[in-house]
């Protein structure tokens, strides 16, 4: 059987022993060998940093985000060979395309992303400038840039392919180079999702290598710039966190550990409604599906006590036509576990749960299967237990297979209480119709919880579902679900680079940015509507006005857009308004003059408004008084797909005394070259 | 002598020895004694627990502000009484300002962030709601709400003032009650500081516990709902960051060490140029204030090659002008360090760095006082060492007193690189009018620092200085720093706060949030404008139009605003545009059409537009269209201290087609009650 080869230092690795056989989760066939015997950790970790870092570094976020996008559409079209390996781990077709096609969906995600929430650009610009003195002279902004290391990505057995990808496509994004390392058990896949990577020639050399097998002394060489992120037991979890090397440095731990996520059924949803239907089904799901062993699956059910006996009947009912066999056969619903070793472990904490409950449904030491042989494969029965949640067990032991427990609650403050219990998790679910129960409870579990999934008859066509981490939302949980946060669109990618505030005058900081700030110099001269993409630079500017306000323009606005507020045009009512005190005209009136003012009317560059952000109305205007309009090119964003971008401008409204009667940002569209 | 007393669970508490005693750096008197025998800390943790964080959590985010700001209010009517116990940690008046003026500048800062910055709610929502599904029924929001346990914040000696409110006061605005535990040599000044903040009853029981003395078996009983941060040593981080519990329980832990900081020299910038005097001010300044014992001070100076000589004899010549001494006495502009035991870890740390270098200026073993006895007090002349920065010890090696190495860079790259080996560092600076060598050092320096300042002729003169960590900014680095980051305005009181993925239905996110959310359910009736602040509810809308829009309608807004761009006026011109193909009505016209449309004209409860945000065109407007808006109230934000306040309000124009034309949030002034 083949070597699983390691992806490291720019070539392909081949361990310098045999390695240790891994095997198909069905029939216990040897599937592939591994091991990473020979391969050099620390060269591995210096060409990351050498070569692969300031390759992606060049690389604006958008470029990275195009990358992505072409590697997902790559991977897309060996789906199925990818799924066909799959089912050796176990999986169903189903599971198989949980997995698979989920992976591929973070990559387009995060290419979506990066292109709409990023700047096309190699620094990230967070929050506002914050002045930090009254003369405006020395003021800061934080900026965001990657860290000049090696994402260490160790990933858990059950999802082969979504690991690895959720991983890597953040930090690649941020532009901080990836090491990954499977957990062995399912290696095999992943070993063929990096040669379709590294095959496709996609990626800078550097940005992904590959370990098959142990880590051996990779960690003791890594440092505060390097990133150490890791899926899997709790206990290993403590383990890594504790590691010299990466206390020492103070390195960037992130952990993401399996949880007694919880369910919770609403005191409304009695049999019959359609809650109590979902909630039940989407129990059976979680139960199932990878055969359980999902870190964000439901350990934990927590039905009103009266609903206990309904529940359990129902589940029952439902895990009764579960088809458990081989994971290729037709009509299997449920594959294998992972290996003999993982079904071991269920079985053992299967047992001490037992010590606090009793089986509602299934037999831990047997299981029918179809097309397989149930010792030899790992095969397990799905078990649904029911316990007394004053026990500690259920909230602490977690058989990571197809295993729940059901659970009687009382109260709100009550459920509330047994959901904190598991000492924090990845997600949890309420299933409810009854909005103030889901309000207390949802607030209520917050602090303890990841995500919180609220499933009713209005999202239930559409929901994801309790078990699937989404890459738009954060990943991760408290405490036992090991105190870690992935994914959230855009927070993850910054978990990858250093928050630093820089602080100097208005000038610097547009230098540093390129963004224009507020105090930094303008340039005036042709007016910056006639400048191509390419020609237009931050600070170039226009003043224009001053034009006056006359009662008849205020009047006439009212009587023209139908907008006739008393504060407008009755001076009566107007006079008692306390913050104006007399006729204003139209903040909409002042925004529409200024326009008027800045605009350059003929053909050119500039091909339109799209939009119009962080407008404050600061001073009202007055009849008589006249305004000037200041545009200033604040963001130039060439897009990298198309023959034009964005330019924000800065747009400052003053009246005569120079004080600042409208601040705001005006977004328009600007074609790269002079038609 | 007195001994200091803790206040933990609710009570002050008198060790049960006779503890140990605490000295005047200047003098060596005895100032007071310190013991927390007897203390029991798993009772104070769940006295915050039980007692503190429910009282915090019932108020919003501007009532917790509208405490600190009083707090800051009362602490400042004390100052000049803290002033005094702060000359007998060796500070001069000047360095207690820095220490306890800093220390109230925070709590200010805070009250203004929160009052401005977070809303009047007790929940954080964070970021845009994100889509999750086509039909728009499945959504999700990010949320962050209180962790339910106590920050246990464990400060250093050298801001017996400012330590302890710079981390309790996000903590405090997060709704987490806080456990102060400073370092025993300058305990006493905190204790006062603790007397001061408890006497004054402004906090709910709860919020603040204070332990004079060793922190005993406190951290066995931190849970994953507890925080841990820690100012000090990078040895005692590392202790801490492995204790066993805080890594079984993945408890948040954060730590800020002394690091390495550095501060360049531009090339630029010869002798007789601003900035060439700016960094030899700065340089001995940092040096010199809290003698040095700041851990943002800057321990490492490069300059370019050719200008050491000229820095060191200007540093050299500034420094035999300061005055050490006494620090109450007039004059002393260098007072002590805070022990002797201090001085000899100072000496110690000096003779490392001997043997990389040489003395610039200052003698190690002797130094010249005023009104004290040199040997008995914790006095130490400053020190400016040069050295070779390919040495490892300039780079590693931190005399925390007044010490300072001067270090020779001949090129941008090698200076950056040079910066980088302090493995992280707290602060950095660079004084250069040259804004490419700043942009090139900023951008290469900046994973390496968590803050850097630019100093120029520009900014001097209101620059806060390079040793000055700013609320508003973050305050941590990487690495040798500690690896984490306090401060930084919301992010601090975010720090503090569990991130939580909330997925449901509009209808289900409204409830948890109090936002109204695109698809949840609008209720119309009463217009919405005549509602007061207390009638009106999220939701509440108002459907107004269609109205249409004419060629004349165009003709006239362009030639009464003056905003002829050619999309609006030229047809021929229009056509050829390649986002429009056609003349488009101005999106100013359509926005005030809409105001036109949904506005309530009669004096009312609603007093100002004040605003517009998140604007975007989505739909060019042709002549001939219909346009209908939808108001909608969003989010309402009652002011705790005015008899009005805000209400977003969603605003969404459509065609004929029901085609979104343009989005956006309308911002306006409501009152409480109706006129």
């Amino acid at each position: 059987m083949a070597l699983l080869r390691s992806y490291v230092s720019g070539g392909w690795h081949t361990a310098a022993d045999d390695g240790v056989p891994l095997h198909d989760a069905a029939t216990g066939e040897e599937v592939a060998r591994i091991s990473s015997k020979g391969v050099d950790f620390a060269a591995a970790l210096e060409h990351g940093r050498r070569v692969g870092g300031p390759a992606l570094r060049e690389l604006t976020f958008h470029q990275r985000a195009a990358l992505l996008k072409a590697l997902a559409s790559h991977l897309r079209e060996h789906r199925e060979e990818l799924y066909a390996l799959s089912a050796k781990t176990g999986a169903t077709l189903g599971d198989s395309k949980f997995d698979i096609d989920g992976g591929i969906g973070v990559l387009f995600s995060y290419a979506s992303k990066g292109k709409r929430e990023l700047p096309n650009d190699t620094v990230y610009v967070e929050g506002n400038v914050e002045p930090l003195s009254r003369g405006g002279t020395f003021v800061a902004q934080h900026i965001a840039t990657p860290l000049r290391g090696v994402a260490v990505q160790i990933n858990a057995f059950n999802f082969p392919v979504w690991g690895p990808l959720e991983k890597f496509a953040p930090a690649f994004l941020a532009g901080v180079p990836s090491l990954v390392k499977p957990a062995s058990q399912t290696a095999y896949l992943t070993a063929r999702l990096v040669e379709l990577i590294v095959g496709s020639g996609i990626l800078p050399e550097g940005s992904l290598q590959f370990v098959a097998g142990s880590v051996g002394d990779l960690l003791d060489h890594v440092t505060a710039q390097d990133l150490v992120s890791f899926t899997g037991s709790a206990s290993t979890a403590q383990k890594l966190r504790a590691h010299p090397v990466i206390v020492r440095n103070a390195v960037r731990f992130n952990a993401e550990a399996d949880s007694l996520n919880c369910s919770i059924l609403g005191p409304d949803a009695r049999p019959g409604t359609t809650e109590f239907d979902l909630f039940v089904k989407q129990l059976v799901t979680e139960m199932t599906v990878k055969a359980g062993q999902k870190c964000t699956a439901i350990r934990r059910a927590f039905v009103p006590a009266e609903l206990l006996d309904d529940v359990a009947a129902a589940a029952a009912g439902r895990l009764a036509k579960v088809t458990v066999g081989h994971p290729a056969s037709e009509g299997v619903r449920m594959g294998a576990l992972a290996s003999l070793e993982q079904r071991e472990e269920v079985r053992r904490s299967l047992k001490a749960l037992l010590d606090a409950g009793s089986v509602v449904f299934g037999d831990p030491e047997h299981v029918e299967v179809v097309d397989a042989d149930a010792e030899r494969g790992a095969f397990i029965s799905p078990v649904l237990l029911k316990a007394d949640p004053e026990r500690s067990e259920p909230h602490e032991v977690e058989a990571f297979g197809p295993v729940s427990t059901l659970m009687p609650y009382t109260s709100t403050e009550q459920v509330v209480d047994f959901a904190a219990r598991g000492g924090g998790s990845l997600a949890g679910s309420v299933v409810s119709a009854d909005r103030e129960f889901v309000r207390d409870v949802v607030l209520g579990a917050a602090p303890f919880h990841g995500r919180l999934l609220v499933l009713d008859a209005d999202d239930a066509k559409e929901s994801t579902g309790h078990g699937s981490p989404m890459p738009q939302l954060v990943h991760g949980g408290p405490g036992r679900a090991g105190g870690g946060e992935e994914l959230g669109g855009v927070r993850g990618v910054l978990h990858h680079m250093q928050r630093t505030a820089v602080q100097g005058s208005p000038a610097v900081l547009s230098a540093v940015t390129g963004r224009w700030v507020t105090g930094a110099p303008r340039s005036e001269g042709v007016h910056p509507f006639r400048k191509s993409l390419a020609e237009l630079k931050i600070g170039d500017s226009v003043v224009a006005g001053p034009r006056t306000v006359t009662q008849a323009d205020v009047d006439h606005f009212a009587e023209f857009t139908g907008d006739t507020f008393y504060a407008h045009t009755d001076p009566e009512a107007a006079a008692a308004n306390p913050l104006f005190g007399g006729i204003v005209a139209h903040g909409y009136l002042v925004v529409s003059f200024a326009a008027g003012l800045f605009v350059s009317p003929e053909p050119g560059p500039v091909l339109a408004n799209y939009g119009l952000e962080n407008l404050r109305f600061l001073t009202p205007v007055k009849v008589g008084d006249s305004l000037t309009v200041t545009l200033t090119a604040k963001q130039i964003t060439p897009r990298i797909d198309q023959d034009y971008g964005e330019v924000r401008w800065d747009a400052d409204v003053t009246n005569a005394d120079g004080e600042s009667v409208a601040k705001y940002d005006v977004l328009t569209l600007v074609a790269k070259e002079q038609p």
